[in-house]
């Protein structure tokens, strides 16, 4: 098990289609992905038929696709009840991995939990790894090989893994992703995980290059021991897991029952089992994203104190209320800042924390002063300007730049220490901003938002242990 | 006081502008807005060097304009020191209303404050009702007056009456509000509220037949029993009376007082009062613009029953948590309800509450089904199906009418009790819903921020007396 290399499930050298169709809305959909994003020459498909397939020839069956062989990785998508045999016929051509993508297995009742019972005996018997049933496998931005039909956008690589449970969650995160600013490293569904789980996932995603944060999503946890083991793998490589757990409630955990046949078990349990390997629990699927894109961008804040610069007194308030109702500080300025900044600021302006820019328009240079403060652990930033003020202003990427400041002076002040924006106003300002800044300044739709997400990221548990 | 009538601050006939410029940006933009938005005729200017603006000639002083009037309205952006001299001129020509724009009085310090005292006591002694300073006036959706610069899309008339302290934040609030479905009756700032103040907003708002629910953010209470008792009226009109505060914390209560010079005062007072006088208190500005969008919508639900449709089990379990979290349950579906959904449900389906209706296409048989149940108070909608899986279907309006059902059946049921939508997943269907069913299914970000706004609209007074 400890020698178990995922790699080949994330990059496939040959792929084989187990009930390709171009008919089937769900399968032709793998197929269209995978002949349209450069692994037309990696993969052969079987269809009981032999029909062609998009236009491409397929095998009758799985033993006389052999001679296309040898694959790394068969795709399932074939009615429940012929998958057992599947299953030994790819074991007798050598495939080490399956994505089983079939549904009807334990989520079904009974007779679907038998049948699942028989796929895993086949599989073990022959040593055939499984990723699912009821799931669609995965996704790599890196690689772009996908087990599913994905948006274009949703290929822009980022840090995040995403682990979800179910597969229909798993495809609906990552067609919202790209227009909430989530960029994922990989993303994996587990479905019924009737073999391969969460662990196994959380071990490889240790050591994936790509991967600085894994999210996920569960609603219960395959082997309690060897997950807490596994996120705490995570976080020795300075990888936080940050994980949503449906089912915190009797009705939730009922709900769970007949959906991924999963124990949601004793919540209180999980929460403190999971503070204790490390991982942060999250409340909501907001809280969820919130978090992976911060700890995407951002390394954790080293204290409490933070500095928040706001052109909105209201928008400041706000954000110190929720400071400090979850935890944080507002810092004190050191005595040279509040000078650095008196030395540019009009005289209406009051010097203090928050800072309350207004229309002053001395954003790049205050941002700068508070950047270099030492008494400062992170920096909460909204810059909201009414577009009925400034619509000239609102011309692009250009007078966002001249705005906030150097996007170089900027990034490297965020490997420092975490930089939060918010904005609420004027949709174009946020796109100007990622266009002038690209992906580095996560954006979050109000101060609160950030300020929330930077309370979390302070009382993951790396920080809980240096204070 | 009770005759005061605040009708021509929305509609006036006659218009003084003083201040009027084309140089300066934010004077620039009242009288764009205005000479673009068809009040050219009931506009006159003054700019003490007589010359034009925008091409239209000016007068150079109060008293030379006032052969254009007699004027109804007066909006006043000049140089806080000449605020003063200027309401005396204003009162001697007859202008009964003042829009206060300038800032420069009790928000930058003491003697900013008695200058503001000073424009009181002028005001007070010649009748003039003045709005603001330190604010930008009114925007109204149904009359399209503003006295200051909005976006079009800003002016897309709806029921929520906006009322914000803060000039800044009530123009950003209005710049972001359609791209986030919230859409105005009308929008107040109140800004420093020298004179006019909150409670004769309300006052007005309970008698405005274009507005459906007030949303407030406030950083003090002007005079606590007005406040109260306006709340109370609006109750009486059947309108919910949404509030923000902001300064629930000591750090927070202490950055109030530097921004509007309010006394932020006890929180727990505050909330108790407002409770009595049928307020609802929201925790953050995405709690109050989600809730004003759903009252704009929806009735409050008769009781806590929730029915929870969703095509995703993950969101069916997120939203279970959330429902019992926040003090609703799930109903029991009636037998009837039950036998509907079975008759044309595929073998795979459970039929229970959540109703999880995976890729069964039911979507709109059992929709009805659940809204004709008698054991259900609201329902939560989460349609949200992968791209990838559905693609041919994604095509448009059509196609989502089909999908979730007749336009005319939904906007019936929604009148008789709250149906909320959540949709996670490809962007572009949240635009085809709003596009098929128009504003009257306000759609969340999640199945979570849906049943935490349910359940605020139930918990608020009017729901609490009927329990």
């Amino acid at each position: 098990m400890t020698d178990l290399n995922l790699y080949n499930l994330f990059n496939p050298s040959r792929i084989l289609l187990v009930g390709a169709s171009d008919r089937v809305l769900f399968s032709a959909g793998i197929a269209r992905y995978l002949l349209e994003h450069g692994f037309a020459d990696r993969l052969t498909m079987v269809n009981p038929s032999g029909r062609a397939v998009f236009g491409r020839a397929t095998h009758t069956g799985i033993a006389a696709a052999a001679g296309d062989g040898p694959f790394d990785l068969a795709i399932i998508a074939i009615p429940a009840p012929a998958v057992p045999d599947a299953i030994d016929e790819l074991a007798e051509i050598g495939c080490p991995f399956v994505i089983l993508e079939s549904a009807g297995f334990a989520e079904t009742g009974p007779d679907g939990a038998a049948l699942q019972r028989e796929v895993v005996d086949r599989a073990r018997r022959c040593g055939v790894r499984v990723l699912g049933p009821n799931c669609v496998g995965v996704v790599d931005t890196t690689t772009r090989f996908a087990s599913t039909e994905v948006l274009e956008e949703s290929l822009r690589p980022g840090g995040v893994a995403l682990i979800a449970q179910s597969g229909v969650f798993g495809s609906i995160l990552l067609d919202w992703a790209p227009s909430h600013g989530l960029r994922m490293s990989k993303a994996i569904t587990l479905g019924n995980r009737c073999d391969l789980d969460e662990a196994d996932f959380l071990n490889f995603l240790a050591d994936d290059p790509a991967t600085r944060v894994v999210a996920m999503y569960l609603e219960g946890v395959a082997d309690g021991r060897r997950f807490l083991d596994a996120v705490a793998a995570c976080r020795r490589h300075g990888k936080p897991v940050v994980v949503l757990k449906g089912g915190r409630t009797g009705p939730g955990a009922h709900a769970v029952g007949s959906h991924t046949a999963s124990l949601a078990g004793s919540d209180a349990v999980f929460e403190g089992a999971l503070r204790q390997a490390g991982g942060i629990r999250a409340r909501s699927l907001e809280h969820l994203t919130d978090l992976a894109r911060a700890f995407d961008a951002c390394p954790a804040p080293r204290g409490p104190r933070v500095a928040m610069i706001t052109t909105s007194g209201s928008q400041g308030i706000l954000a110190t209320d929720a400071i400090t109702e979850h935890g944080l500080e507002l810092a004190r300025f050191a005595p040279e800042t509040i000078a650095r900044v008196r030395a540019i600021a009009p005289s209406w302006m009051t010097i203090g924390n928050p800072l309350d820019l207004g229309p002053s328009g001395i954003y790049r240079d205050a941002i700068a002063a508070v950047l270099d403060d030492p008494q400062v652990d992170a920096l909460l930033l909204h810059i909201a300007i009414p577009w009925g003020s400034v619509r000239e202003l609102f011309t692009g990427p250009d007078a966002i730049e001249g705005l906030l400041g150097d996007p170089a002076v900027l990034r490297a002040a965020a490997g420092r220490m975490p930089i939060l924006l918010s904005h609420v106003g004027y949709p174009r300002f946020v796109e100007f901003v990622t266009e002038a800044y690209g992906s580095f300044l996560p954006i979050y739709p109000t101060a609160e938002r950030a300020a929330q997400t930077l309370a979390s990221m302070w009382q993951g548990p790396e920080a809980a242990s240096e204070k």
